[in-house]
């Protein structure tokens, strides 16, 4: 018997659920075991979802083709939302012209290229020919040199005064059990740092990310935020983000918080969740 | 002749104009000299405005009282859009019954009132009795003590684990022409730091302000952002603010950056605005 | 039986003994029970001591007094190091004439008077004729109007280019079992954002503090570092400063940090002590 | 003719002088022009100096031979004081056995090597072997792969707590005239965001920089901090650090701060240089 609340009697009580991908539907080994069922009881009770993510790395279309491979086949690009979605709108709404300058590997350049505009990965970028370069974003920790390229990052924003994106916010990702790695949000604090410029950042906790959704939901604006209860293993992403925008939230603990400390980090943080659930687990 | 842009030429291209109020309407002295031609303009060419201000020391009602005494009757309730409001909104959604306790005026706390909250004075809070406070809010630098009543403060913070709202993101704000004054929202950070939760801040340059505001507009959602300009004097709250929501952003010389210093800010913050232009007043 | 190290074993390997004040030798309920024995042993085994205190309210001559009123004999002004006592010789360092403002009661001011300068209280400023005030110092929480003299200090530094004292690094301090205030080193970094300059800050864990100390004990220099001991009860300022500086570090449990947790402190800030022990009593 | 004061006059008053070295005695082009006089002088006139250096990433030996390369020869070893010396000065008093794994070149390694200590590169490091790992330090950008032994080095502080020192406290150094690089200081602050750990900088502006190269002049104890002049090119570290440690300081314009913003800098930063000159150049 559980001291936490049942996930099947909190998500009764909302019309739309935004879920956290990681730690809480699944993890390094694969899918949370038994997610499988709160997704056929979403669909039984007609609740439409959305994954909100930080992860900039793929097309919506990519992230989805991962749930499949994993034999998850409710999550089809239409309910994704990523914060590379975000960086896209910004460019296409402020970047008219000229190349956009990247950090991230061919497939995450997939944003700017659909935004309509030239891209240049900092790996091919001549310091010699930067007149063209119009914006600099962050989208993915691989695709470059880390020395070199962070090195000639650091030299283009002194020289040419543009927007910067980082399209990840957060500082790192798990990569299995034990290991962790650095996440591109994380290098671009240390640039952003170094040459004293103010960038933009896209993802969870800026509301920026949540009135997206909100917007992308189909019963929108029949559904209010009342009816939205956001899900997520993250006190300082999900949580906090969830709450400032005037969602519920529930927090579950199978991923970044342990049902251990759960209670020290909710105290010594300020960040209170409205649930706090063991999984998002729903047994039928 | 000036190397700046024609404020008009810049309005003529938009169908909504969001206006920040101190510095770009207003100073210390009173009213912007000529701003009144603006406005007659603007309603000549059929062109909606709001005011967007960090200040939750007065209601809306109350914020277009100051215009009218200084003869300027186009500023209606309507078209203010307050931080204050924001945190109300938050209320709302978030907290359902209990005592919200706050710092600031009796006439700040409009704000939970019109949540249909009860409210306590920080003044008045007895630490002995504060098991029904179930939000704290900051408001305005006056109507409390800050020596006794900000160490209550930090007693409280460290007791009772509750939400805490911050309605007004700015550090200082000018009381004469030479002369500034420390704002709530910096006396909030202060405290945020000493009791090390976080704290929820609503107000330029966060998303959720020109969310609010975009939201608030009568033509919404026909007008596109591509639709609205964002005028301000500040580089971090409105210009930051309004270039990541998608807005174009004109920087207006009359308040905090000056003439002088503009090219070398622009630079060194890497915030850039679409427009500079001297003043908002538009010759007619 | 415990878990911790024997202070008294610990105490025999070194010469000089460095002890924090609040949460070692005293809390606020007067005396750690026992203490005097500490003081006993260390005058019977002819081992020198200090006590290293982030205090600038009062002069060493008060702050022994107050020891003596609790029957506490054995420290005498001789062996207190404040870091009032850093802002002092900063002072008669650095500022050779004029007058120094400060925040702070008369008591404090005793610090600036002793180095040969003109001292004048915050309260008694007047922002027309600021020609003459050639430093700030920050004292003391108490002697001044927290809202007047807050904002009154803000606007000096606009005006003035002058040095900027924290003569105490510590953001809070205990008044009663359950009950903190805010102490002057958090009322002064809240100040250093909002003017955004660079203040220089005395006391604990600052190498300074340490290096002072090393140079005033008698047996200087013939007594190394190794032959020294620091104790404390807070990991960031007793422990970092005491490691950085070299020295050997016993971490007490009667004041910040309490046994149930030290572990998980010691395991997220990355700050280990040399030993840990229960407290700074030596039982004969 | 200047209106800035004459080095020659300025060196005048006073017995010892602490260069920086880049921006003050060379730049990425070589010595700075007509240095070699100002060195002629100090022998003639018989004054002490010495050479303050954030740099780890050679032994003072090899940092002197790079001085002689360019036909400089009155800098030897004895004058250099680097960062380095510092971290070998702490890991000779804290840690007494096992291996100390670093972030940098062979070369680097020097300071850990001399401190009778096991050197392991990050590049060797296996995270399945980590339990004699006692200690990491960063000295030298180069030597490790960025993205690799970054994301090791965050696992191994996951893994191990242990004393993390920072043998250099810049962000960024000049490569070329308009080229600069990320130092490991830059680097070693993503680190401790990510980690959320506390690490220990050795370095300007930190005062056991300035007790330390104190310590090593020949005349001491018989010179005071008031026959001492600090000179560099850089308000963050050879200022403030200066001022703060009780010496006079000159800043020179041949460097990171040039003539035309000088007053600027002073202005907004209030780190304020006892002088300030055009160079370090003494025209004889």
């Amino acid at each position: 018997m559980s001291q936490f609340e049942s996930f099947k009697d909190v998500v009764d009580q909302y019309k739309v659920i935004f879920f956290d991908a990681f730690g809480v539907l699944k993890n390094s080994n694969g899918l949370i075991p038994g997610i499988e069922k709160t997704f056929a009881y979403l669909k039984e009770t007609k609740k439409e979802f959305y994954v909100l993510t930080n992860d900039a790395s793929r097309s919506p279309e990519a992230l989805a083709q991962s749930y499949h491979k994993l034999e998850m086949y409710d999550i089809v690009p239409e309910c994704i939302i990523s914060s590379g979605m975000l960086a896209r709108e910004y460019l296409q709404l402020k970047v008219s012209h000229g190349t956009v300058a990247y950090l991230g590997t061919e497939k995450s350049a997939h944003y700017i290229e659909t935004a309509g505009l030239k891209t240049l990965s900092i790996r091919e970028l001549d310091l010699n020919d930067i007149d063209e370069v119009n914006a600099l974003v962050f989208l993915d920790d691989e695709g470059f040199d880390w020395n070199t390229d962070l090195n000639k990052t650091v030299n283009l924003l002194r020289r040419r005064n543009i927007p910067v994106i980082v399209a990840n916010t957060d500082n790192t990702y798990p990569v299995s059990k034990n290991q962790i790695a650095i996440a591109i949000g994380g290098v671009a604090k240390m640039i952003e740092t170094i040459v004293g410029k103010q960038f933009m950042r896209f993802g969870k906790p800026d509301a920026q990310m949540f009135i997206f959704a909100y917007e992308h939901i189909n019963s929108y604006p029949a559904v209010g935020r009342k009816d939205i209860l956001m899900v997520g293993d993250t006190l300082h992403t999900d949580i906090l983000g969830g709450n400032k925008f005037g969602l519920d939230t529930a927090l579950v603990l199978t991923g970044n918080t342990l049902a251990d400390d759960v209670e020290v980090r909710v105290r010594s943080t300020g960040i209170i969740p409205t649930y706090i659930c063991e999984s998002a687990v729903i047994e039928v």
